[in-house]
């Protein structure tokens, strides 16, 4: 148990998987500290996803540059056993000097593009995939997530709920951060407020009214502390928890600072429409409509092409956990290595070799119109999209983009998008992404070379 | 950005919603500090589980014992000009001084049955929720999908390679902590070693064998480190790979500690035939076949059907996201306050009143038969499940069970249910959890007296 950090998670270097510092070792053994290049990519996107939103690059460019192994890490590797005394001495100074090229948060990307690419010495390289990975891997899947739901929402202000089912503390932590980029209105996580200054909201629980055993009086109660507050009506009987809201803005009176109601069980769009009718009938149609309960992108598209008048939602676990599509199909594959074209032909799961860049191009008006996976020192037309982050270990001016910057982008990059890739529906076609081809080349280089390499082996 | 825990994550009194600390400020303003009972429990278990397992519970009490509010917590609250000074000041003295009766981790579980039950002042009691959520939803959501995955195996070894694609930093760490009482048999994150003990494993990655462009090289070179390791074969051609590492064995001879070869992609079943039946007719029939890549209980339960003649399964993704149930329908309800019964109403979210317990009855052999939810002051046949782990905000003995413990709990509960609750198909019938006539009656009349406060007020 770590004293400083109650989740223990103070020790950021060793959430690795072991053979990060297995194959190091061995690395360090045989001398192997050449400069490699890895990518980090997703392989293939869910059917239910038309475009992936990069979040988490802030998140681990921050971990990047504080990353090393303090006395309880080596006294713990010790005691596995598996290390060597001269290794372990090495870790004592280690840290991470190598150079990060990635996309910036809030960018829209595609199957097969690199999110980020790592040079550095190769143990160096190595040892931070499963970081990466881990970090990119949960900002990337929810930021992508949450655009969809802000797409079916359709401007409606749409609240991070998520935090009690989000697949532990880091994930509603962070996740926090990736909405806040694709663009939330808002979360409950009270922390996410502290550490990234994303506006917090929250209405009441349903134990506030159970507390008082009486809706009415519980209504009064926590709109004399929070006059601007949205009454949960849906405790006991929800038409019922209506009425009892219109009475008190009523007994207000021009007093009246609510901001509204929340529905959270039931048929939403029929209580939708019956809580509008009341409340426009009381001349409350100021108050607005917020609703919350097993939300996600398409149960909203749903409420609202039933006509149900909902101004706000509250979105929760489906999105927290990204419910249709709970991981996305991402590695970390070495590229290049001392100069050298790298891949897997594994079936399935092979690789392009090289240090490559994505070139963007596009319409007049911005929108995207497809893109070019090379290698980095060719040059095409567009866009180049991954950019220096990194160098030399230490973050770059555009590896310390703001919150604020990478929301701004997210929100044009996918306003930008075309109809097909805004739509829920798989996009048809999808977005076109093409390899060079030199990088065509290089891939058939590499394999000349590796078959040549085995019939002499042989 | 605080210094003391790279994730952010050292403030737990803030991993809260904000509602917790609006209504908390409501509680205090209206002197609401009556004894309340709060229950924890899953509505209704995912189609595609017949059980849950208990997990998280020692996570959670340490949490609780160290909760508090710091100056920088109070500073941001402050900040935030949702809360008045008096109340801040209190919170500045908080602690947690509340009693927790739960289910040992390790316990079977179902729906609507109490997990844990809070009793404490309301606003303490109140303010636990989130985390309280947070934390056992993601350890027993991971240990319920573990134990399935441990029943497609059927007593081969399975290890945990979640790490990177799981929810997050603490998704990992404390998985791995559930996957551990859950039975799984070791762990590649080394984190997890080093908090909880936990065995750690790992083979090598495809990049060690692309790192030298030739797989036999790498095989020598790893191997010579270390000497037990198992062979990753798939990089370029598979059955090369099996042929390489056979031709290494030979060469060892009599020195081979090799433990065997992995297998990440490709028709698993057939080419575990073929290698196996090559890996025999070379005479090394001590080496094991390990398999990985996109496996989880479904999986798992194809391949042995097929006659895949796999030893040991390291399974990632699937399993750390639980991906065909990727959340659970957990809750956190007032139950009691001041000694009276409370429910919610709302349709398909009603709860049961009161301070409940569980009572399991059993056959001569220990299957369980069926369990009995009752108030806790009823006497009913069989085992109470729910044991005091928490009084006056401290740890009794019965919350400080090691992690040995719970796992040998897991293991013995899962091995005794009966055959149909261990298939992976939904059970038929489910499992039994009976309402006892006491609680029945306690329910309509907690109903009664909502309805004449009702008749009252209006």
């Amino acid at each position: 148990m770590s004293a400083e950090s109650p989740f223990g998670l103070s020790s950021v270097v060793l959430l690795v998987d072991l053979y990060e510092l297995t194959m190091m070792q061995a690395y360090h053994t045989y001398g192997m500290d050449e400069r490699a290049t890895f990518d980090l990519f997703v392989r293939r996107l869910p059917q239910c996803r038309n475009f992936l939103l990069v979040a988490g690059l802030g998140t681990v460019l921050e971990l990047l540059e504080g990353l090393s192994f303090g006395d309880d890490d080596l006294a713990y590797l010790e005691s596995t056993c598996l290390f060597e005394r001269d290794f372990l001495d090495q870790l004592r100074g280690f840290r991470f000097t190598g150079d990060v090229d990635a996309m910036p948060e809030g960018t829209v990307a595609f199957a097969l593009e690199p999110l980020l690419r790592v040079t550095a010495p190769l143990p160096q390289a190595q040892l931070v995939e499963t970081l990466l990975m881990n970090q990119l891997h949960l900002q990337t899947l929810l930021a992508s997530k949450a655009a969809r739901v802000l797409l079916g929402a359709r401007g409606r202000r749409v609240v991070d709920f998520g935090l009690r089912r989000m697949h532990g503390a880091d994930a509603g932590l962070a996740g926090a951060r990736a909405y806040w980029i694709a663009g939330l209105a808002a979360t409950s996580n009270v922390l996410a407020g502290r550490r990234y200054g994303i506006p917090i909201t929250g209405t009441m629980a349903h134990s506030f009214i159970q507390a008082l055993d009486d809706e009415m009086e519980a209504f009064r109660r926590f709109s004399a502390v929070y006059p601007e507050t949205v009454l949960l009506v849906d405790t006991y009987d929800t038409l019922e928890g209506v009425e009892e809201a219109i009475r008190l803005a009523t007994d207000l009176g021009k007093e009246c600072r609510l901001r509204g109601i929340r529905l959270d069980s039931g048929d939403l769009a029929a209580l939708s429409r019956e809580a509008r009718r009341r409340l426009d009938q009381a001349g409350l149609a100021s108050l607005k409509i917020f609703a919350s309960g097993d939300l996600d992108e398409y149960r909203i598209t749903h409420l609202l092409a039933d006509g149900a008048p909902i101004d706000a939602f509250g979105v929760g676990t489906r999105m927290g956990t990204s419910a249709d599509a709970p991981s996305l199909d991402l590695a970390y594959k070495l590229a290049e290595l001392e100069g050298l074209g790298r891949l897997k032909l594994t079936a399935n799961k092979d690789t392009w070799p090289g240090v490559k860049q994505v070139w963007r191009r596009r319409h007049d008006d911005g929108t995207p119109l497809g893109d070019t996976l090379g290698l980095a020192d060719e040059d095409h037309p567009g866009e180049p999209l991954l950019v220096p982050v990194m160098r030399g270990g230490q973050r770059t001016e555009a590896g310390r983009e703001t919150l604020a910057a990478s929301r701004r982008r997210a929100g044009d990059e996918v306003a930008r998008l075309p109809e097909r890739l805004r739509r829920l529906e798989p996009a048809d076609p999808s977005y076109p992404v093409g390899i060079s081809e030199r990088l065509r080349e290089e891939r058939r280089e590499v394999i000349q070379r590796l078959h040549q390499r085995r019939a002499l082996a042989h």
